[in-house]
């Protein structure tokens, strides 16, 4: 019943992206959620699928987290990241993070060697090299384009969302051989967004969610309405009490609870039972998923 | 159906503390509760009740949130504070701020002058500067008391808990005559944290949620577990979707789903009816109640 389901942001993009570039996504979405399957298929556990994954997303400059992430206002890089470990409801997250070159696996040491669950800023990175883990300039992170993006707004030009996903983010969730999930979630956040602005990637509950015998959930889009909402914990809460099938449930979020309030956005899922579900509001949200069936799909539109 | 409800923290500390402080803290929660009762008697909003009673108790430093907080292992301050409008689910909150008087107002000023929902540290003072407000010194914040107990603390010593709530916050939750729910909580932190170490008090569904039709969330205690369990916005969905009563469902969380982590604390909620819930785990919580019908109480123990 192993289940492998990564996203890559929500965004209404897909329609106007370049055919070279479409094709750059959809192979490296194709090569994450192979390489994570590996790990499952190879006995390994979902907590090490989803880190790997999310990782490989981090450094693949086209993805709104770690490098090439979306710059805020004072175009600097300030990144957010967030593991839960469905065994026993574990959790690690680090918010504004700006020299951490993978957020998620130091949101893992958060989990795993701290008894903290939330790390914020310089602390966050004092905790790192406290774990050995070395620190990267700022500079790693900002690509050309993230530059060119921020300032295209800030001269007030009527800058289409050109970048697939540049208010989205990237993630996992996965379930393995024993049946335990696993969730992670990454993101560089909004474009010329206030520094310090915390999005719900961090934020356990709302971007990422996970608990053996119920469901794994990761989020993306715009992360303000996925906070108030409880987005992730919403869709776990309707699967564990309401007995909602976990595709009814993450529909529910996506098209009833999210426009509610004005929210845009996507869901990626796996059931206790290996089921994958994903959803949005959006007119597309790049993501690829492999389960025990032999499946493999990579997509990007609706 | 007016009814308000507010903490001062929860922790293990009732039984050892002098007669005279015991009688210092019920002055101060009593002062705190009529404060704010008589808002929502005077026709004001819950929101208004709730922001102003927990800017009382930051400002007092009888409590751990704005002066007389919980330092950090390098003795520093840093506050952290959320709002939640039951109306419509709108929320603000702030993370690792080190020069704001009360927390609380930039948090409501985050909700009500922002698209955000949660800022932090420098980003978020600078919001704070930008929206007019002053800075404080962190001195400001550092009481001697407070100092005392981190430098105890760092030297090994056994330290019992003498202060009353130093892992605590302070919170509030109302219901006003319109029928509207909001929820506040603020916090100091734990004291000799790592520096950055953000708690369940600025996450919304951890320790602060309100929503119209269903109750309202305040939590105290050991953060993390709050984080972990998705504490107030599990009973928000236990009530709304699993038509559990509010007491039930504040009793389920605090004595079976919290302690399934270890998680220790208390909860104080308001329902839709004005029904007040308080509970804990902890052989104390300091709390006072108002309601419609007249009834006033203060209380520290069980």
């Amino acid at each position: 019943m192993r289940a492998l389901v990564i996203h890559g942001g929500a965004g209404a993009v897909p329609v106007r992206m370049p055919e070279a570039e479409r094709t750059a996504y959809e192979e490296s979405l194709g090569r994450v959620v192979d390489a994570g399957f590996a790990i499952l298929t190879g006995g390994g556990t979902s907590l090490d699928a989803v880190v790997t994954a999310v990782a490989m997303l981090e450094d693949d400059p086209l993805f709104n987290a770690g490098r090439g992430a979306a710059l805020t206002r004072d175009r600097t890089a300030e990144l957010d990241a967030a593991v839960m470990d469905g065994r026993d409801q574990n959790a690690g997250a680090v918010t504004c993070v700006t020299r951490i070159k993978n957020p998620v696996l130091l949101a893992r040491r958060v989990m795993e060697e701290s008894s903290h669950v939330l790390l914020a800023g310089a602390g966050a990175e004092e905790f790192a090299l406290e774990q050995g883990m070395g620190l990267m300039p700022n500079r790693y992170f900002r690509t050309g384009r993230r530059l060119a993006h921020v300032e295209s707004m800030q001269h007030g030009e009527d800058v289409p969302d050109l970048m697939p996903a540049s208010q989205g983010t990237v993630g996992a969730v996965a379930l393995d051989t024993a049946g335990d999930l696993a969730a992670a979630t990454s993101t560089g956040g909004l474009t010329n967004r206030l520094p310090g602005r915390v999005g719900d990637t961090p934020v356990i509950g709302a971007g990422t969610y996970a608990k053996n015998g119920v469901c794994g959930v990761s989020a993306t889009g715009e992360g303000e309405s996925f906070m108030r909402t409880v987005a992730a914990h919403h869709i776990a809460a309707a699967v564990e009490y309401r007995a909602m099938p976990l595709r009814e449930a993450v529909t529910e979020l996506v098209h009833e609870i999210l426009p509610g309030i004005g929210g845009r956005g996507g869901i990626i899922a796996v059931g206790a039972d290996g089921t994958i579900a994903t959803d949005f509001n959006t007119p597309g949200m790049f993501r690829a998923e492999r389960d025990a069936s032999g499946r493999r799909t990579v997509a990007i539109g609706p």
